[in-house]
């Protein structure tokens, strides 16, 4: 019977014992500060304002905006912790790193991205004021610190990652100013700001921490049957849950129930793409868990910036369906090229799943707004392109900015992204050796039966 | 140590790679062309007809259906891609399948449901108008397609799935309208048009599918320790999501309430019977996971009758401690009878859990029914028994029409299931062999060393 | 190859066969006795009574109590099944243990508090009128059970913890009558009434249930790695649902939507202490799952008194980040002194996650309560302090009763616990012998498979 494999890595530079609590000490107590200076109850969450302003305007207490959206901001919450969280346990040794460091970044960078979305589109009278649009709109920027963490899944430390998230989360903040408030554009669930955004920062990083011997952890970069179903339980709850993340702050009443209607019909038509392409690409013909558990979601980032808009149910059922075949296509032919040709290591695959549906989801949303009109929108242009409605702009020039917009976020991630990778190779950071990544052991205690079973399979 | 059990099958046969990809795509493409024709935003979720409407009858956005609705619809969702999903994941090798087969035609489901109900009992001036109703509809119907799954679990290839999926919904959409449009009967949770309908449909299907040697499988036919535990996962979803389920297209207000603490408190009753009986079948008095993943849930199929009338807490829980009873005594006695002297295999022991609770639960209607009066239901009578309210019937009527609904149900679901069943004996649907059923290895990638750890453990 | 460990326990004393149906059987006929006789549907669940209000009082359907709370409801009753079940299953071999009986003495415990509550706060002309709230406040005083029965986990019988629950949730209602009623403080998310409640309560019995030899099963009581990730599951639906939890019987409007608030500020607040402190207190720097997955949640348990205070966000997050370091700590260093000089083995350690972030909470609340003014809450006291609004009380005297109130708890819930563990000695509830503890086999069917694979690598 063989042995367990020895772990006989250098600890000195792995070891975490000062390292991390020194970043997560010193980052949290710099947010306290800050939330200390500037962060101030909304109307609706102060017990004065509240009840000075309902008596005033005789509001009842269900027009407080919890009830409009405190239950979007739980299925988003879940598609956050659960969803991106358990999608990443797909690896065999790296469960506990990928639901773990996931669970830690999300809680940081949610508390950041509080303090940098009020700077730059939440300021009142000097103070940042926050209720639950705001808590959704800090958990929206926490999935693009998810998407990037996706594609350097592995191969970090978690101080690198709290040190991405910093930096990520500010960019995140300026270019989602410049998209919404300066360029006008609309882009509700995020296919502009929040998934080209997560996609291509996240490449630019792993592009400038490429490992030209990563092939010596090769054989942890892969699944076991039961981290494939543990990946199973991240990747629906993502599905089921994208109707509510894409509605979440769209505005209230047809406008929320539109959207969510629209990213429904749009998934429904991505898996049953994802299923047909994922058999045809196969030399055996057999359906792979890889496309399964990540091409399947990409009609709910396609939806992001038209899902708001009077784009049909069949037109979202279309953009679902090609949505599922690029993704689907991506994995199987694009991943592979973009790491041998370009040095583009992308352990989740983020690009397929984030970066082309992307693409097309602000592709979608620029056609769209392009064919805006008073006789399908009604009183309803109000909500949906409020400078069209008002005259401040026509549906070609809304097409332009949100065309330009696509441009804006793909420059400002890619460029980010690389400035952050440059940062993060300094040797500081606990990184881990190129003989282990994807492995657990390193961070965690591990107990050594799980590594016996699998060192024991895998010398069969 | 013992080698990996070789895959020696012939392939030809249980290859996808052409007859998968041709049945979605040509199912997607003739979904996306009746959508194009026939299907079109309802006022709730229209810009223009929404604000149109809200203009005229002073309404908020408040009232959009929307609020009403839809966190009732996620958590149906949630019972449908990871209740039922999971549930299935009990078997030892066959996870990949119960949760990704489960994905597609519940995902396919949905589409097709859309379009048949609306044809059969949703068109307006020639168009069928959706929004959250629908989807709850769509979902419920896809519920009925799920259970019939559970019955030919492990038997059957992706390809026969989805053309089961196709009849199913049809007929369920007919059976739906004769039931609640024609007969006039009420059945908000489903207990005759999900479950008795799901349930005799796919025993009449597995009965037609029967495989006298399927003890050739036999062995990969249980389940290993983690695996129920990733069946826990889909029964504790559904039995805590249950009364969302049988409330969600409930009428709005005291309705809906009554209908969640109903099936609340009824399903709390059916989890002591089922560990009750489920320790005292059992000759060292232990219990087993099947009964404590299944019959658990009796209770909620057991109110999707009566679960909106005024049948009391107590009337609740009475009818869940039964259901719970019933539905563990089938597991033990049944089951094993259904399977020697019928002929009939049913992999998750759908009659017991769907089939019995639901002529169960569908007699609990009639006699709640015929209870009904004007002193206990008030003003009430009018959302519950509008027939009643209007004087268009009698107690006694309604209750001979929600019997007559059962035996309706139960006849078209046989017959149709038996007629499916035929239809899938057609060799040509990559039917796994009798050797090979319950096995993920022919339609997914599968890596080895699970199969590995499972043999080496089954030669000990 | 070693063979798998015989099971060589005399089976007559923990077998389940007559035992646990008895007991079962017993306690649903005298919960369905006592509901026939007490309990009736409340104006917002019953039919004639809802639409009589409704048409005095000019309501709309959307005022009644279901659309406020059932979303929190439905939260928090994912916290009990999902959250408290799979975060109990990180031991190796208890899987189906924890996750099951969870389930029963849930299922038992909500209907037994629906009785108890009733009986002490919610009787109206001699009936307990119950909807949605009492469903809530159902599922909290659960809660309290769950927390004791992770003190005694692996210790005990299924009957043993059914006779737990019926005396803890008796005393719940007592001493939240208490509480709530009599001394008149505020505890909305049960820092006391819950978690210092079911935490002492929990000590106590495992005090007395104190096993000199448990060594003999110690083996057992660890965790392997996917135990680990079906515990994270339950760990991150608590993390999540906790805003939901403190808020879902605060008052409506901004109530509702500041505690949640704050909550989810604390939570992420003390996610990084947690990190911080976990890697900081390893010799080799790693983390230690057992932390993350307890630690992080003492952000939530800490906020259960003041979360719907005027605590402001940084305050929350100042508690949270507290809790996280005090809950690690203890986990480190408090949990073997009380083992080895108290005799208290408290299995998941609720004394570090739900007893001293419940004294932390509760004196919170304390100086929180001394603060209240009404130029900082304004017509807002009125929901908060109802009892300051009027006039009746001063904030320094309700900080008075607020700490009383902790005091109380403690009392009773300690004096409780050890009258229950006394009961539960007697030798008649099948109890494990020392040999057999944490382990499933001596009340669940578990296929050998399982059993072998963990001796096998136990045994390398």
């Amino acid at each position: 019977i063989p042995q367990p494999r020895r772990q006989t890595m250098a600890e000195y530079n792995t070891n975490l014992r000062l390292k991390l609590p020194i970043t997560c000490i010193v980052m949290e107590v710099i947010v306290i500060i800050l939330f200390a200076v500037f962060v101030r109850y909304d109307t609706d969450t102060d017990a004065r304002k509240w009840h000075k302003e309902k008596s005033h305007d005789n509001k009842s207490n269900y027009e407080n905006d919890f009830y409009f959206r405190y239950p979007s901001f739980q299925d988003v919450h879940v598609m956050i912790f659960i969803g991106f969280g358990f999608l990443m346990t797909f690896l065999q040794r790296y469960g506990f790193s990928s639901v773990g460091f996931n669970f830690l970044i999300a809680a940081f960078s949610l508390q950041w991205a509080t303090l940098m979305q009020g700077f730059f589109h939440g300021m009142h009278n000097g103070k940042i004021e926050i209720g639950v649009e705001s808590m959704i709109n800090a958990d929206f920027c926490t999935g693009a610190v998810l998407i990037s963490f996706g594609a350097v899944l592995g191969k970090t430390s978690p101080v690198q990652l709290l040190i991405m998230a910093v930096i990520e989360v500010t960019l995140f903040a300026i270019n989602e100013f410049l998209v919404l408030s300066v360029l006008n554009a609309k882009d509700a669930g995020g296919s502009m700001t929040i998934h080209i955004f997560g996609a291509y920062f996240g490449l630019g990083v792993t592009r400038v921490l490429y490992r030209p011997n990563l092939d010596k952890s090769q054989h942890k970069n892969c699944s076991v049957y039961h981290s494939d179903l543990f990946a199973m339980i991240g990747t629906i709850y993502l599905w089921m849950f994208w109707p509510s993340f894409n509605s979440a702050i769209t505005a209230e009443g047809d406008d929320q129930h539109r959207t969510a209607m629209n990213t429904y019909y749009s998934l429904a038509a991505c898996t049953l793409a994802t299923f047909a392409i994922s058999a045809v690409v196969n030399h055996e013909g057999k359906l792979d868990m890889v496309h399964i558990q990540n091409a399947a979601l990409a009609g709910g980032v396609a939806m992001g910036t038209a899902g708001e808009m009077m784009l049909t149910p069949v037109g979202s059922m279309v953009v679902g369906f090609l949505a599922g075949i690029i993704s689907t296509l991506g994995f199987k032919y694009l991943t592979p090229i973009l790491e041998e040709k370009f040095h583009v290591q992308d352990t989740c695959g983020v690009h397929n799943l984030h970066g082309m549906p992307g693409v097309l989801g602000a592709t979608v949303g620029t056609i769209t707004a392009s064919l805006a009109s008073a006789e399908v929108y009604g009183e309803g242009m109000k909500d949906v392109f409020p400078d069209i409605y008002e005259g401040k702009t026509t549906p070609f020039k809304q097409a332009m900015w949100q065309g330009l917009s696509m441009g804006v976020t793909m420059g400002i991630a890619s460029i980010g992204g690389i400035l952050t990778g440059l940062l993060l190779k300094v040797p500081i950071y606990a990184t881990p050796p190129d003989t282990m990544c994807f492995e657990d052991n390193i961070y965690w205690e591990v107990c050594l039966c799980h590594s016996f079973c699998l060192t024991l399979a895998s010398n069969v």
